[in-house]
């Protein structure tokens, strides 16, 4: 699902930009406040100039259109294909380079920064209301601002590798609460690393993908056998997922204080969870059937370098990281979060959870360190999420687990209730930081609920 | 490692077939044991006419060549694209496709049984004692049959998942006595699915590459804060790996009666475990930088069709598997495994323990089937192992964990002793079915130790 578009037309008319501190301005790129593109952008958009976050679309209709990176402005695509066929990418890292012709950004990823940087500077400036290249030249603005309701985002990149953290002080507590009781919430380990396991990459989808209620073993009552069905506690898990760049060679980790640099951007994403099926497989050796089933992202990349204004102090830590966990900023971003269910049959989504990014106790570079700290390497386009993204408050937890506590408890939804996802249920995800005069956002990342398999 | 050539020139010798039962040779496809080749074979190689494991090899020196899929066939890679080049491969499925022109086996992989098939019986016959296109033709048979000593093997396939079952009761009994103690030392999960997790895939590398000893985080002593530094506890594990053909789509569960049409072949595989680092990382979410710093397959894929002879009865399942997972044909194959340590600074290898694939509680297409129940969907090269191969004797265990019990004995290697694995000691499995007149085996599995970064 997509921003809804609200004018189809680029046109040279602009936001009002206002005077802004956003959250850590002061480590932002200058002049970001003062920016404006000819571009139309509506009061409130995901998507001004400051944004401009990176996906991968294909034109609706037939015959099928091979699929193309753009960029996200208002409620239009900028397809960066025909940006760079006009020459317009011409500082060094991009100009004749192929990494917008390709199907996914892996390529542009595992360029680093600079070539981000100066995508991000070149995009801007033609964008931007001052300048004519574009904004002047109608028949090249129309090829290559495209209306949101003329095409479809697919999958950004070629996952390789992806990995599940569980970096919420919050929702480790209330999970370990909930299946082991009030001694020991939270195993001794967690607070000395970021517990993680990996994910499998096969089965993550775009943002829009139905979901089939996935079938399984259940936990046996008494001393029958398991339960063989559908999911009963089917959930979803609000987090967000980070996307590697130039990642690293087996057997040499990437050091915290350049960890950063490795990391290209953020999309949320919908961690779909059996619970019931979760539970039974998951001793010794983890989650593996209860998860697999589908992984939603949205379908555009938020850059780090767009998310600056909106950093902020990280959690105290206590104890005290390990030397290679260590960071001279440790930093998470203010990015207020929230979970909507559309109910099935009904035609408006309701908000059951707001939380915040903030919270996250192991940051994204703590993470990414040590993740490779054993030597593991990671690729460019390689997948890290969160895990649960639950705040400290009861209607700010992440999925239906906490926020039912396992089923015990209903929570309103409209004028129904919910323990667990029902078919035809929909779950929309949307994460927006909000600073003055512009928003940074995140789109939505949704997902509906198929019934499972006869 | 590869086989350590014998004969560099091609001739028209063959090894004298000899009349043979093998395993369940009433299954496999008739007169194999009756086929020769015109193809020098030693007596005791893994790789006759009967066996055909595909790769894919470079040729050493400068400039480098683009990788490209062979089968083995004794001492020698027959080169396909060389093969298919000559119109050789002139049947339904192989007539002009690009599959052996890739630089991995995915394509053809992704093609099914029928071309495997096809391949199988192509390349039989091209390479027979009987058949004059290959064998009076000198200068395309000096072209197409490379000796091994020239040519690197490289890892076949992009492995897009991995996935480590935990199939063998003997392991899974021994590390929950190690680990939990002698009461339940196996969960009751276990005996009603195949217990797996996700691996890394990306840190997946072909036989003869260095392991370096990994750096983590260990168990604090008493207090104290946890341990960081190179594992004290690194370990081999003896598996095997299933290579996935066509796979399913997302949603589309493989049924367990045509799972085997969904597996190509099998490869040796060390899965390197530190176990100090698994054992302080692994609660909640199972492990994680305890395994993925390295995972060795050895190179040569040996086809389900090859090991036909040599199917064997699994064991009887008890309880009886739930309907999804209980198959017409409850097979294993009898494929006698070893492990050898050549220690450091030492010319001999030996050997530490010996087993047998045929102990296998889970088959394959169990395992298969169960990863998909839940929708997951498997693309072709994805690779799911056995976990750990112990077999029920004391020296029939498939790693250190189990042979030392967790280092509280030392194990006999020559005249030295192991607890764990010393920097510089190289580990080699290797397997190979014994049949009547003909081996088929899987050549090695190496990789030695080099010391953790500093």
């Amino acid at each position: 699902m997509i921003e809804t578009p609200t004018n189809q037309t680029p046109s040279a008319t602009t936001t009002t930009p206002r005077e802004s501190g956003g959250g850590g301005g002061a480590m932002a790129e200058p002049g970001q406040q003062l920016l404006r593109s000819f571009v139309e952008v509506a009061a409130g958009s995901h998507f001004p100039i400051q944004n401009l976050p990176f996906g991968v679309f294909r034109r609706r209709g037939s015959p099928p259109q091979a699929p193309l990176p753009p960029v996200a402005i208002g409620d239009f695509a900028l397809d960066l294909a025909t940006v760079a066929d006009a020459g317009l990418f011409d500082g060094p890292a991009l100009s004749g380079s192929p990494c917008f012709h390709q199907e996914t950004l892996n390529m542009f990823l595992g360029m680093g920064r600079p070539a981000w940087r100066e995508a991000r500077a070149t995009l801007q400036k033609i964008l931007s209301a001052d300048e004519p290249v574009l904004r002047d030249n109608e028949a090249l603005r129309n090829k290559c601002l495209i209306p949101m309701s003329d095409i479809e985002m697919v999958l950004p990149i070629t996952v390789g590798g992806y990995t599940d953290f569980f970096c919420s002080v919050h929702h480790a507590r209330n999970c370990g609460f909930i299946f082991r009781g009030p001694q020991t919430p939270v195993n001794p380990n967690w607070f000395y690393l970021p517990i993680g396991y990996n994910g499998r990459a096969s089965s993550i989808v775009v943002s829009g993908t139905d979901v089939i209620r996935p079938r399984g073993q259940g936990h046996p009552t008494g001393n029958s056998a398991p339960y063989f069905g559908p999911s009963q506690k089917l959930d979803f898990e609000l987090e967000m997922a980070a996307i590697v760049g130039p990642g690293n060679e087996l057997g040499k980790p990437i050091d915290i204080n350049d960890a950063e640099e490795h990391i290209f951007g953020l999309t949320l994403m919908n961690d779909w969870s059996a619970r019931d099926i979760q539970a039974w497989e998951t001793i010794p050796l983890g989650p593996f059937l209860g998860k697999s089933f589908s992984t939603t992202i949205s379908p555009w990349i938020v850059t780090l370098d767009a998310l600056k204004p909106f950093m902020c102090e990280a959690p105290k830590q206590e104890p005290e990281p390990l030397p290679y966990l260590a960071e001279k900023n440790h930093i998470n971003y203010d990015i207020p979060l929230e979970v909507l269910i559309k109910p099935k049959d009904q035609n408006v989504a309701l908000i059951v959870t707001k939380t915040n990014f903030k919270h996250l106790y192991w940051t994204v570079t703590q993470q990414l360190t040590h993740h490779t700290i054993n030597g593991c390497n990671m690729r460019p386009g390689d997948i890290f999420a969160t895990g649960t993204l639950s705040g400290p408050e009861p209607d700010s937890l992440g999925c239906l687990l906490e926020l039912t506590w396992n089923g015990q408890k209903e929570i309103p939804v409209g004028n129904l209730t919910r323990k667990f996802l029902e078919d035809g249920d929909e779950v929309i995800l949307t994460g927006c930081c909000k600073g003055e005069g512009y928003n940074i956002g995140f789109g939505t990342c949704t997902g509906k609920v198929l019934p499972a398999l006869p």
